[in-house]
C-alpha cells in the first residue's frame, strides 16, 4: 500500500499516516503503536523505516518512547506551553469535559472514543465509502437538486434582506415552524408552532434540552448501547450518566425502574425509532410503561427522533402517546437533506418552551433564517416529501445487499435489520479490527464506541448506505 | 395612546399591552402592576378599564392579586401541569440558570433582567428607533448590498453542493479562516487559520470557551458594569462569577488582584475595546499588568472583540500583546454585517484548539458553510472593509448628534463617548424610567442590567445608531 515515489520516502508517508491518525483520534492517547517487527510485517517495509517513521513521530511530539515497551501516542492536550505546564488546569487535563466524570463512564476512554467517533465522521481515510459513517452517501443527498434552487429563491426575494439584518425570531423561522408542525401532526404529535424552536441540528436540541432542563451532578438515563456523543456531552456538563440496556421493544424497564428508585433521574434520553447502533424500535406496550415510569419518578423524556425520515410515519413515539407533557421531541435533516446545514428543532411542552428558548438565545442567540426559509419552502412544495422516499427506497435497496454482503463474511446480524445501522456481530474484538481495517483504508464503528463501559467488544455499526463494497467485506474476513 | 376602535375595546388594548410586556419579559415575574388609579391617569383611560383588564390578566393566568397590595406578575415558569407541579424540578424552578446560583449575583433578579434584556433585542414596542437596542439601526446594515450578491453566487457556484451534503469542516470554511486569519494580522495578533475556529456569533464562541476550560462551581472574573448576557451564561453553567469594577484604562487592577488571591479563578472575560456599555477601550500599562496577573495566578483570558470592527485597528488587545499564549481572541459580525448570520470565531492558543474543536462538536457539530463562504467573498473582495468604513463615519455622526441630544435632556456621560454605546447619567431610577419609556413606545436599556448587583442605578445604556430620535429625549425629560 506504500509505494516509494520520487517525491516521498516510505518512511515520510508512513510516518504520516500515523500522524494523520493521531491528529484525527483514530489512534487515541495512550495507545501503543505495533513493534517494529509488526508494522514492517503489516506494511511491507523495511524495520529501518518503521524506525525512521517513529523517530520522526517522536520529534513532532506525537509519540512518546517508554523504554523496553514500546512507542506510545501522546495526550495532545498535554502540549501545553511551560507556563501553563507549571499549574495545571485540572479542568483542561480531564479532557472535552469540563465537567467531573462520574458514574459507570471511564473517563479517559469515554472521552477518546467519543472524540474519535466525531472526528471519524469528518475524516475519509481512503476513496472508498465507509461503512462507519454517519451520514448516508453523499450522492444520494445529492439527488437533492432542490436544495440550491430553493436558496437561490430566498436569496433573490426580499427575505434574504429582511431576515440577516436583524438577529431574527428567537424562536426560529416562523414558515419553518408551521411547516414542522404539520409534519409532526402526520406523525400524531400535537404541537403548535409556539412549542416548536429550531435549532442548530439536533444536536443543539439535545444540548439545549440538557442544559435546560438539568445542573452539573443530576443523574441522566441514557440507552446502552446507545450514540456515545450524547454521553461525552451529557459528561462535559458534569451530569451521572446511567445506562440502561436497549432491547428490540425498548429500555429494559426492570432495569430501568430500579435506576429510577435508586437515582431519582431527572431527563430519559432516548432514541424510540430506529434506534443508533440497533435499529430497533419502541413497542406501544414500552412507550407506556416508561411513560407511566415518568409520571411516577418525575422526569422529563428527551425524545431524539434523529432518524424519523426514514422510518415508517405510524412508528410508536413516545411524544405521540405522551402529548407533550414531559415528552420533549428533537428531529432534524441532517440524515435526508444537508448535513451542513444544522436545522433542527424541538417540540416541547407549552411550560418550558420559555426556558429552552432562554437557554438557545444563550447558546447562539438565534438562527440562521436564510437556510429555514429555504427548507420550508422545500418541505412546503412537498420535495422534502418526495426526496424521502426516494432515499427510503434506494436504503431498503443498499440495505438487502449489505446483510448478504455481511452474511457473506460470516458476520451476524445482533438486532434484526432495518433503518439505516446495522449491528454486526463480527466474532473478533473490533477495537483491534478497526485499527487493521484502517490500514486497508476504511473505517468502521466498533462497539466500544456504544458503549458506556469500554471492554472489548465483538460488535460494530455499520451504515447500510455506505457498505456494500465486496472489497470491504472481503477485507474483513481476511483480518480475521 | 390608546384609542377605542370598532375592532377593539379600550379594556382589551390595555390587557393586551401588559400581557404582551409579561410574555416578553419586559414586566418580570414578581413586578407589581402599577395602581389602579395611576394607571388610569397614565393612560387616560376610566379606573374601570383599568380594572376590567386587570381582571382580564388574572384570567388569563399573567398576574396574580393580593388583598390590599395590588397585582402582581406571576412567573410564567411555575404554570407547570399538575403532574408535574406535585414534585417540582428544582432545576426548572431555579430559572434558565441549570446551574447552581452563586456569588454576587441576585438569583432570580439576574435571571429576569438578563432575559429581559435579550428579549428586548427581540422587541419592538413600537415604530420609533429603540435606543435600548444592541445592534444599530437596520437601514446602516442594509447598506451591505453586496451581501445578497454573494450569497447568490455562492449558490450559483459548485461550492453550495459539495459544501451541503455532507457535515463540512469542523473548524469552519477554511477559507473563511484563512480571510480572518489575514484580518487578526492586521490587529497586530498572530494567529494561524489552523488556530481559527468558526462559531455560531461571539454568542457560541464564549459559550464554548466557557465550556471547555471551566466546570461547574469555578469561578470567573467578570467586568461590571458588563454584558449581563455573558453573566446568565456563566451562572447558568454553574460559575461563581466574580464582578470586576471596570474604569476607563481596564479593570481596576487592585480588586482583580485581591479576588485572584482570594478565589483563584481559572477565566477573566473582558470586552477590552468599546468596551459595553461604556465604550471604554484598554490602556497598554493596564493590558500588561492583566497578563501579568493571569501568568501569577494561572487563568485564561478570553478577549471579547465584538465591537472590534468599530474600533481603530491600533487599539490594544490583550491577544496581540499575549500572542495568544494565555488569551483566547472572540468576535464576530453581528454589528456590522449580518447579525442573524450568527457568523463568529475564536482564535486560541495552539494546545487549546482541539478541546475547543471539541466542544463546538458536542453543542452543534459544525456550521453552515455557505453563510461562511459568502462572508469570506464579501472579504476577500474588500466590501466588508469599505463597508466598515462607511458605519463607522456614519456612527461618528450619529454619536455627536445622540450626545447633544442627551446633554440637551439634561443627562451627563458617566464615560467619554466612543463607539456605538453611550454609557448616561439620567439622574432618576432607571428601572423605573424604563416602564414609563416602554409605556411611550421606547425600549431602554437601564443600569441595573449591567450589574451583578441589581440595586436600582441612575445609569442607561443608549446606541448611537437609535438614539438620535428628538421625541426620545423630550419624553424621557418629560418623565423625569
Amino acid at each position: 500500500m506504500l509505494t516509494r515515489t520520487p517525491e516521498r520516502t516510505l518512511t515520510d508517508q508512513l510516518a504520516e499516516r500515523f500522524a494523520e491518525r493521531i491528529r484525527a483520534r483514530l489512534l487515541p492517547a495512550g495507545a501503543r503503536l505495533p513493534s517494529v517487527r509488526e508494522c514492517a510485517r503489516q506494511q511491507g517495509v523495511s524495520p529501518h523505516t518503521v524506525v525512521a517513521a517513529y523517530d520522526k513521530l517522536l520529534a513532532q511530539g506525537l509519540v512518546h518512547a517508554q523504554r523496553q515497551r514500546g512507542f506510545f501516542v501522546r495526550d495532545l492536550g498535554q502540549k501545553t506551553p511551560s507556563a501553563v505546564e507549571n499549574k495545571a488546569h485540572p479542568a483542561i487535563n480531564s479532557g472535552i469535559a469540563a465537567g467531573s466524570l462520574q458514574g459507570a463512564m471511564g473517563a479517559a476512554g469515554s472521552r477518546i472514543n467519543a472524540t474519535a467517533l466525531i472526528r471519524g465522521m469528518f475524516h475519509q481515510p481512503s476513496a472508498h465509502p465507509q461503512p462507519g459513517a454517519g451520514v448516508l452517501p453523499m450522492a444520494w443527498l445529492q439527488e437533492a437538486r432542490f436544495l440550491p434552487a430553493a436558496v437561490r429563491r430566498v436569496a433573490a426575494s426580499g427575505a434574504l434582506d429582511q431576515g440577516s439584518f436583524s438577529y431574527g425570531e428567537p424562536m426560529g423561522d416562523a414558515g419553518l415552524r408551521a411547516a414542522l408542525a404539520r409534519r409532526l401532526a402526520q406523525l400524531q404529535i400535537a404541537a403548535a408552532p409556539e412549542q416548536i424552536i429550531t435549532t442548530m441540528g439536533a444536536t443543539q436540541a439535545l444540548d439545549i434540552v440538557s442544559r435546560a432542563l438539568l445542573k452539573a451532578g443530576d443523574p441522566v438515563l441514557v440507552e446502552e448501547p446507545g450514540w456515545s456523543v450524547e454521553f461525552a456531552r451529557l459528561e462535559a456538563l458534569g451530569m451521572r450518566v446511567l445506562p440502561v440496556p436497549r432491547g428490540p421493544d425498548g429500555p429494559d424497564l426492570a432495569v430501568m425502574a430500579r435506576l429510577c428508585e435508586l437515582h431519582a433521574p431527572r431527563l430519559f434520553v432516548s432514541v424510540s425509532v430506529l434506534h443508533n447502533p440497533t435499529g430497533y424500535s419502541l413497542s406501544p406496550a414500552s412507550a407506556h410503561r416508561i411513560l407511566q415510569l415518568a409520571q411516577q419518578h418525575d422526569f422529563f423524556i428527551a425524545e431524539d427522533d434523529t432518524y424519523g425520515h426514514i422510518a415508517p410515519e405510524h412508528a410508536t413515539r413516545l411524544s405521540a402517546l405522551d402529548g407533550l407533557q414531559r415528552t420533549i421531541y428533537v428531529s432534524g435533516f441532517a440524515k435526508i437533506l444537508a448535513p451542513n446545514w444544522r436545522i433542527g428543532y424541538l417540540a416541547a411542552p407549552a411550560q418550558l418552551v420559555e426556558r429552552l428558548l432562554d437557554t438557545k438565545l444563550l447558546s447562539t442567540l438565534t438562527t440562521p433564517s436564510l437556510l429555514e426559509k429555504a427548507l420550508a419552502l422545500c418541505i412546503e412544495q412537498g420535495q422534502l416529501r418526495r426526496h424521502g422516499e426516494r432515499i427510503r427506497q434506494r436504503l431498503a435497496q443498499a440495505r438487502a445487499r449489505s446483510v448478504q454482503l455481511a452474511l457473506g463474511a460470516d458476520c451476524r446480524f445482533a438486532a434484526e435489520p432495518a433503518g439505516m445501522f446495522g449491528w454486526v456481530d463480527t466474532g473478533v474484538d473490533t477495537d483491534v479490527l478497526a485499527q487493521r481495517m484502517l490500514d486497508a483504508g476504511y473505517l468502521i464503528a466498533p462497539g466500544s464506541l456504544f458503549h458506556a463501559t469500554r471492554e472489548p467488544r465483538t460488535l460494530m455499526r455499520i451504515n447500510f448506505g455506505t457498505a456494500q463494497d465486496a472489497h470491504f467485506w472481503k477485507a474483513l474476513r481476511a483480518f480475521r
